[in-house]
């Protein structure tokens, strides 16, 4: 039995692009289950409902050899804690490739398109396989989410091309009006506490040249995407004591928490220390004010922040 | 422009790919050019000849930050040296995962089947373009070079299907004899110095955990396939010697030098020294008789030989 996971601090994309691989695999004759790497953030579960699918498990811990397929990422530290020792045998991802190697030659899918959905979209034509309607949910939702509705620079003419194919499919009349439900879901934050509000959409990345170890920075970078940021940032002064907590305790040497406003396409970056201002001044060239630093659009962490961040802390690369 | 290329000691399926894939990502829109790391072996210029496609250009010294797509390998000691410098924007390869990252999402195409060519005809498909005679050539000439027509235990269902298919499409009538045709030309060895025929398909690989350095060894395994094995072990002193040098021209913790009968499918291996007597007793279990070590029918370096030594020098992997 294969296991089938996306990223931990899942969001929509990882979920159901579990989902629907497993699935996928299971009519091609491969015996696959999603599972999920942490709870879900506050879209996910409005998507899930209204395709009809239960939330998939929380993956158990895998034996040291087990087959594994990742979707939506595949770098070590955004994945299972003991992934090195488990055998990878699938990946489908739209990420830059990190530090995942393979004893044997895997299945590998990786293009630079918006969202999982869009490549396991793909894989279903491929196939010749027909897809379903709740499969055609997930895979829109997946797409819609990752791209903010087509507002984010990841956006490619491969998703647009794809939400126009599973929208009918779906049965979703007004794509335009179930993003902005999806949108508004995700947006409910409630008393949601600000550690949770900071790990719900959350990924650490390694920077600097891993051939010199010494000189690699572990940095934490959260987004909140929001259409009600105003929210968000009423919230400034326990966010930041959230990242300085997190920063600590996961031995980080900067957080980065962006709030970004989906209807307006604005980045508005939490700054915590002066550690974080001088990367955010040096890297993006921005100016800070009470404690934010204003992006502009940079909206996509993928395309936008972590090239750059890249770049700064590998001058060669 | 994008260039594009396989391994070094370049085998038919490494220059056939590259000058497919080139072909094709043109035809998609994609400025490409084919190129190969070092001199072809004795089979490839057969394969060319046949399909009427000249020898692609070495590759020249690319500056950092060139656009590249891999064929039929991924890892850096396979690749060009300033591999780490360039930016790898596609890869499509039959072989495990190495240590290749990117800084940029990447398209990454890798399928567990028996040659590159039958993936370049999966992407020939997919894309909805059809194969022309000479790389349908190609192609073919690829998949039965790296199964030795299905001989070898890598051979897939897509690679038996691959062939059918291409076969009328290249116009050849009699696979069986295209193939032998193939696989004398490759054994036509004439006078060839030792030191070409042990690095004419030959890959360093590095065993060990990369997570701690010091344990790592660098091996180098050569193979030579052939239906004329007597001609080349009539000549295992001078090899031997070649081997010698090369062992300690590199830096390698060991050579290995596998000669390969294709048509009665059968490996004895030249041991060196000590050291790699104690690696195919203790790692395959075999016993040595003049200097050879009989691998019975192990005829697949990349399913029979690498992954053995993966596990024997890296024991909790």
């Amino acid at each position: 039995m294969l296991a089938v996971f996306g990223h931990t601090n899942p969001d929509t994309d990882a979920i159901t692009s579990a989902l629907v691989y497993a699935r996928l695999l299971t009519r091609q004759g491969v015996e696959a289950r999603a599972y999920r790497l942490g709870e879900l953030n506050f879209e996910t579960p409005f998507v899930l409902r209204e395709a009809g699918v239960d939330v998939p498990d929380l993956l158990p811990t895998l034996e040291a050899g087990a087959a594994v397929a990742l979707v939506d990422h595949n770098e070590s530290a955004q994945s299972v804690p003991n992934l090195t020792e488990l055998t990878v045998m699938r990946v489908v991802d739209h990420h830059k490739l990190g530090d995942l190697t393979t004893a044997q030659p895997p299945y590998l899918r990786f293009e630079p398109v918006g969202s999982t959905g869009t490549l396991l979209l793909k894989l279903h034509r491929e196939a010749g396989l027909p897809v379903e309607r709740a499969d055609a949910r997930l895979m829109l939702s997946a797409i819609l989410s990752d791209t903010l509705h087509f507002r984010s620079p990841t956006t490619t003419p491969d998703d647009r091309e794809a939400v126009a194919f599973l929208a009918p499919v779906a049965e979703v009349a007004d794509v335009e009006a179930y993003a902005l439900a999806m949108f508004a879901a995700k947006s409910d934050l409630g008393d949601t506490p600000a550690e949770t509000l900071l790990r719900m959409d959350y990924k650490v990345f390694p920077f600097g040249d891993p051939t010199r170890p010494q000189s690699v920075q572990q940095w934490g970078l959260g987004v909140i995407e929001t259409t009600n940021p105003g929210y968000v940032l009423g919230r400034q002064a326990e966010l930041l004591a959230a990242m300085d907590r997190v920063r600590a305790e996961d031995g980080l040497n900067g957080v980065l928490l962006s709030v970004v406003d989906i209807l307006n396409e604005t980045n508005r970056t939490l700054v915590l220390s002066a550690t974080e201002e001088k990367v955010l001044r040096e890297a993006f060239g921005v100016e800070m004010a009470g404690g934010l630093a204003d992006l502009g659009g940079r909206i996509s962490r993928k395309k936008q922040i972590v090239p750059t961040l890249e770049a700064y802390f590998t001058p060669t690369a």
